[in-house]
């Protein structure tokens, strides 16, 4: 067991509040009067979760945008957030300033508060977002049943092409934008909430996301690589795609919905079946209609609860 | 100006919802159906709010208490908490665990979630605390008013005292657990807030707390040096009195009474006047009846917002 395993694994021991969804999903959901509030905090660190050369705008844009893409794989909308920022260089820290009031005017969030304090080592910095949904409509990692459809909105693998384009200095990539700045699905994921059976932010890659929620459901999945949509203009083969389906940090929601259900024509974006849950456990991937080998690795394992 | 306090004035232009209160406030207080969700997020930093080599377990209670510190100074009744927190040496995040389950169960709050990264540098753990309050009662720091009382629960210094036996390696001291173990007035700030007209807690020093009361509601206070209660056992001149004034962790509440209202008797701890509030700007210290310089540091200024 990794030692962060370990950690979550003694959190859960005591985090018995069925709020906190026993750690496994990726927002707190309390009941509060007539609607339930939704809670997440995540943090981003330099040089794990962004380039220490990453324009600071962007880093303050992403770490919005993870956050809020959490609520909206909870079909939240989202109120408000609060920032724990240790300072730095100066310049650093107004432009993290400029992008902060940016994202959150782009998505309509008031900065509510937080703290800051005198930072040394590699930046790290947490913001914690709250929101709102009606009473029960937040589906959670856990609701997942045989005979469901899997699902993705948008396109996969983008943020994947940003970050190789970051990585070699290209900035001209048309790609980096995924990778600095996603766009969390909140209007997506507030008509796709009430209906659908379970629902997370592709954060980490689409396997492991979906594996996640086939474990947290106790069902198995299957993933079908050709269905999976790859962005317009790239590589449209099976490498390609076993790449965006591991590369994680595209912030596309990933559901399983009930395959009795039409699914809703969105306006923002299109809807694509990759694969569907089934009684047992685990996930097989499939190309072509055949089995084909598991990946080494399916998606990033840095941690969230 | 500060760095810090350039990059919150910076934050501060476009936390423009009321429920940020101006980020003068330690909590935010957002309207919720018929009652009122408080939140907070105050971090920990390794070598600042804490000594490298305090136990892990002490680490964890108090980065919960001072969390719970800020909702008590609302007058709010915590729900739950959200950890950001950095993995490092594996036996230390256990131990930290350990006391993070110690004193969320001594104060009744659930672990509600969070995010676990790998750290890097002096530890930084954050905190979000979500409580709540009854619509409208939760005082603000800037609602003193000219003619109020100023008062404080408890006593005063003895966090300290107990940060420098810890300093001074003085395990057996009886103060050691005053710094390490701060006790939040929750039950205490629930009883006071529906009247205080304004009140805080202790974090940064009494001085320079109640001059932050002052300056957030627009009037001057005066703080009577020989009124502050020190702990017993204790030396009780002017010198400790202004030693225990400007050392701050105390965690007490702080507030503004009205002056033609009944002091409540607390079961659980004494009130103290220790001021009062008029019409001006400003902070003057008394003691015997006599204006005193004020002391060249009113307290810590390591910021929270």
């Amino acid at each position: 067991m990794s030692r962060e395993s370990a950690f979550i694994d003694r959190l859960r021991s005591f985090a018995s509040d069925p709020a906190a969804r026993g750690l496994i999903d990726d927002c707190a959901v309390l009941p509060f009067g007539s609607r339930d509030i939704v809670l997440t905090h995540d943090m981003l660190v330099e040089g794990v979760h962004y380039l220490a050369d990453d324009p600071p705008e962007d880093v303050a844009w992403k770490l919005a945008a993870v956050n809020l893409s959490d609520l909206a794989a909870k079909g939240a909308r989202p109120i408000g957030v609060l920032l724990g920022y240790p300072l730095g260089e100066s310049d650093w820290d107004q432009r993290f300033a400029d992008g902060l009031q940016k994202v959150l005017a782009a998505f309509d969030v008031a900065l509510l508060g937080g703290d800051t304090v005198s930072g040394a080592g590699p930046r790290q910095i947490g913001l914690t977002a709250i929101g709102e949904v009606e009473s029960g409509a937040a589906p959670s990692r856990a609701g997942a049943q045989a005979g469901d459809l899997l699902c993705v909105t948008g396109a996969i693998g983008a943020a994947g092409l940003g970050l190789r384009a970051a990585l070699r200095g290209d900035e001209a990539s048309g790609f980096i934008a995924a990778y600095r700045r996603p766009h969390p699905r909140l209007i997506e994921g507030r008509i796709l909430a009430p209906h659908a059976h379970a629902m997370a932010d592709i954060s980490d890659g689409l396997l492991i996301d979906a594996a996640r929620i086939a474990a947290a459901s106790g069902v198995a999945v299957r993933v079908e690589l050709e269905s999976i949509p790859l962005p317009p203009g790239t590589a449209q083969d099976s490498e390609a795609r076993t790449t965006a389906a591991t590369a994680g940090d595209d912030y596309e929601l990933i559901f399983a919905w009930p395959a009795d259900l039409t699914l809703p024509q969105l306006e923002t974006t299109k809807i694509a079946i990759v694969g569907a849950f089934h009684e047992g456990k685990g996930l097989r991937l499939f190309d072509g209609g055949k089995i084909v080998p598991l990946p080494r690795k399916l998606g990033y394992e840095h941690g969230a609860s």
